[in-house]
């Protein structure tokens, strides 16, 4: 069998001017803001009135824990809102944007694959709207001028060894990972040692996702913890008189970007937060505007269902008042087998008795997305190596849990691969069944915050964590940000701290090594395992082989 | 009297959609790339079209040295612009985009001010089509290979002391401009010293500048010689393998930007290299695509015509084959004043005498600029408070010269204020009387190029440089470099490197502190006093007075 690959696909599509795309959801053309032919963003003005009518109901692709065999959770979220739109329905999907610099290191992703993708996937994968540029600038912005506040007299009093803001690039480079910065004399200011993150990891990147309009984005700018004094108290970014001029850098920004899969449905792709110290979701903004303008609104969270359902849920949907109608778990035939034990290498072999063993994976994210009171169904992403047989095993677990379990065949047949779970879908939505509700509740203290989303998602005995984080959490607390969510940052191939313990484990406990105060996004990240903020590129960076080829084409980037 | 301010009539503006202005090209609407209703890129196929019909006559607009009182250059760039289109002529002006950071320390600035500017001016002052990002992307990508190289083994044996690439960053933050980076231990590389400059200053700025199109582009980039080897061979960006992913990043930024007047005529706004340690015009791609659409195309160089016409004539004409018609030299009679010895408080007295003694500095630009063989008209930009007689003293000195100065109004009044000028500069570019020819000829020793820049244009005496320089150019002229022509980095404020000798010195030299190499750019800079690559922010930066007012309405920024 030979497949054409998903940038072959990409550069078939027929693409629709984007105006049409727009037309699909009554949006105006004159509040569409092109860029080029085939991208837009929607304008505030359009964005507000649209937010107003919230027709659509809510729909949040998530999956098993991923292993290297991959899940295909962004191809199922464009599938599934292709196969809405195929039996009717008016639906949109809402994705995350892709960062630029890890493109130059290993190959560029697509957004989805086979049948199921949103195009252009070339700007997708360099500049887009420029919304990335955006908040590298309004970062450093806020950068700078913390080190002129203290070059021109620190009035605030600022503790030069407590700056927490650093610096941020949309590129892997592990250089700026720790520098010293203010050497060469009296004029450059005073040296003193910090760094650089990727643009995804600024928390301005998870601010704008969770904004709910820019006067939201300035307030919550405003509320970002910069630095602290010698007594420890904190130093805001209003304090420095940032926040202002950050919006303004933002206003673009703020507006979601519409574009269209490769059958012509509308696709709105803005914002990418982390996974791990941040919430990993799409903006609130592009998922508001989505629901005011379609009945169904797909869209998905980072990582498997343990972390990305949990801080979609509990940090995005409380935040923002979306109650999911619907979840879809994401699971795979040869996941599955991957968690039963069998290596990469044998995956092509039929093994339903490691499909069997695997499975428990699965059940376990079906109870805990179950548990936040959203009705569940199971989206098994069809390879083509899947017997029918290991098929069969993992319909009949998910249905001894209480769910049904539905074969897509999205990736390589499209929307008409996809039309049973489409159908599933829509019923459960329209049935009205969710009673949604976050796993635990603002005023609960934060450290038993940690410890329910421990036991109740990963099933640990305990979180382990010293003193000085426990006090950490009571200073928090005493300050008021003891109401805000956890975001946990932890191994996504796990339930567990451990990568490499698959399944379903039990009998560990989750040490959280640091936690941190976002004040401006609006959470307390917990620290769980080493986590890089900023890559490095490979020893044979992928930037090597990008270029255009004889034909004008991008060879190397996909 | 009162006035609005420029940001005020640019808000008033009665912008067309900008495929309307595209259509007064003959571009049509499918290669235009629009970026929101009033911007577009024009498509890369589209340029390679135009460029090769090479229809329009080329208008260069310079001034005399700059002075506190301002001279109006790009006001008169776009007021004759709109001059020509409104005596009926098919015209359109190329100039520079604006950098992004310097907006945060002091107020943005417009695209020329009053009745003669480029809109919309808030997004040129902002991120524009993202062209600087894209550069300062393009930029960063090649510093994080060359550590990658390093860390990775060093098989270009790179002397990581002899590294000439830095970072860039589009802000004014001085605590970047020397910096430890690769701090940490052995996972982020070898600690060495480094910094950052603002984008502008970049080698890719000026090379997208000067850049025929996307091959050449490539090219250049791969000349860039970013590192030396212990034994001092040059390492270039070619050596890294990284110009064919800076390429692909740059696609877009390659791409002309059109906008248009106030009075909806069209204007490209594309590139801004610095004018000092570059060379200060914006894109050829830019100036050549509006020379193949209209009859007509006024542009602008940077700084005086000491510095700024030298490095166009010398720089982007001999280097893209480009021949201008016409230039016009801007002066104001309080700029006269201001060289004539009257400060910046007094100028609102009229005082013909001090005109009169100012007037010098204008006649020696005038005198170079026709040294090129071009023909000159100096265009008075009236402010309010000339008087009959101070306006009839310029006129007279101009006289003199065996040129013609003609007063202008289009700040106040827009094209009708600039027929007459309009008129003459049309006819003396109809009437081919140009013989371009640049100042030296490419084969003549590196440094008998800054001697005779020194003495035909400056009026100095010679040039001071120790051994060390004069051996660096004969090195640099054995590598095969010896055919580059010179970038002058000196004072914009004086024909000396002396800023507050005002005037028509005579009897100084010009020390050269420092040459370095833009192999890519293709030019040699001479550094000739202090030059800032790097801006700060002062100390009650404009940033915090930046924001969105309760209309909606950016505050601060103008």
């Amino acid at each position: 069998m030979s497949f054409k690959t998903d940038i072959q696909i990409a550069r078939e599509a027929k693409k629709l001017p984007i105006q049409e795309i727009g037309a699909k959801l009554n949006i105006p053309t004159e509040h569409l803001l092109p860029f080029g032919h085939d991208k837009a963003k929607v304008s505030q003005d359009f964005v507000a009135s649209a937010r107003a009518a919230k027709r659509g109901k809510l729909i949040l692709v998530t999956a098993i824990n991923p292993t290297p065999a991959g899940e295909g959770k962004t191809t199922t979220t464009v599938g599934l809102g292709d196969g809405l739109c195929a039996i009717g329905k008016r639906a949109a999907i809402c994705i995350r944007e892709a960062s630029l610099g890890p493109n130059f290191g290993m190959k560029g992703g697509a957004a989805g694959g086979g049948m199921a993708q949103v195009v252009p996937m070339e700007d997708m994968n360099l500049h887009f709207t420029g919304d990335f540029h955006a908040i590298t600038s309004a970062h450093n912005l806020l950068s700078a001028m913390i080190d002129n506040h203290i070059y021109w007299g620190n009035a605030l009093e600022i503790d030069e060894r407590r700056i927490v803001w650093r610096r941020v690039m949309d590129m892997n480079d592990r250089a700026l990972r720790d520098t010293v910065v203010s050497l060469g004399g009296v004029s450059n200011g005073f040296p003193r040692q910090t760094g650089f993150d990727i643009t995804v990891a600024s928390e301005v990147m998870a601010i704008l996702c969770l904004a709910a309009d820019l006067d939201d984005l300035q307030n919550r700018l405003g509320d970002i913890v910069v630095a602290y004094t010698r007594e420890k108290k904190a130093i805001t970014c209003r304090d420095i008189g940032a926040e202002g001029a950050m919006t303004v850098l933002l206003k673009d920004a703020m507006q979601p970007n519409l574009v269209q899969t490769l059958e012509n449905n509308p696709a709105f792709v803005h914002g990418g937060p982390f996974a791990n110290i941040a919430h990993g979701c799409n903006s609130v903004v592009a998922t508001q505007t989505a629901l005011g303008l379609a009945d169904y609104v797909v869209t998905e969270a980072g990582f498997g269902a343990d972390l990305g359902a949990e801080k979609f849920f509990d940090i995005k949907c409380r935040k923002a008042g979306l109650a999911p109608s619907v979840a879809v778990i994401v699971a795979t035939v040869r996941a599955m087998k991957m968690n039963g034990g069998v290596a990469k290498a044998d995956l092509g072999s039929e093994n339903v008795s490691a499909v069997q063993k695997g499975c428990p994976n699965l059940g376990r994210h079906i109870e805990n997305v179950k548990g936040f009171g959203v009705p569940v169904v199971v989206a098994i992403n069809h390879f083509h190596s899947d017997t029918d047989a290991e098929v069969a095993a993992v319909k009949a677990y998910v249905a001894e849990q209480g769910a049904e379990a539905i074969l897509c065949r999205h990736w390589a047949e499209g929307s008409k691969g996809v039309t049973a779970l489409a159908t599933r879908v829509a019923e459960l939505a329209d049935a009205d069944q969710a009673q949604f509700a976050p796993l635990y509740p603002d005023d609960m203290p934060l450290f038993e915050k940690m410890q329910t989303i421990a036991r109740r998602i990963y099933r640990a005995d305990d979180v382990l964590a010293d003193d000085k984080i426990r006090a950490q959490l009571k200073e928090w607390e005493a300050a008021g940000y003891g109401n805000l969510p956890i975001c946990m940052a932890k191994t996504q191939y796990s339930f567990t701290t451990d990568p490499t313990r698959r399944g379903a484990p039990t009998g560990h406990s989750v040490p959280v090594r640091e936690v941190r105060l976002s004040a401006g996004a609006g959470f307390i990240v917990a620290i769980c395992g080493e986590i890089m903020t900023m890559p490095g590129l490979p020893r044979k960076p992928a930037a090597e082989s990008i270029r255009f080829n004889e034909e004008g084409l991008i060879e190397g980037l996909f």
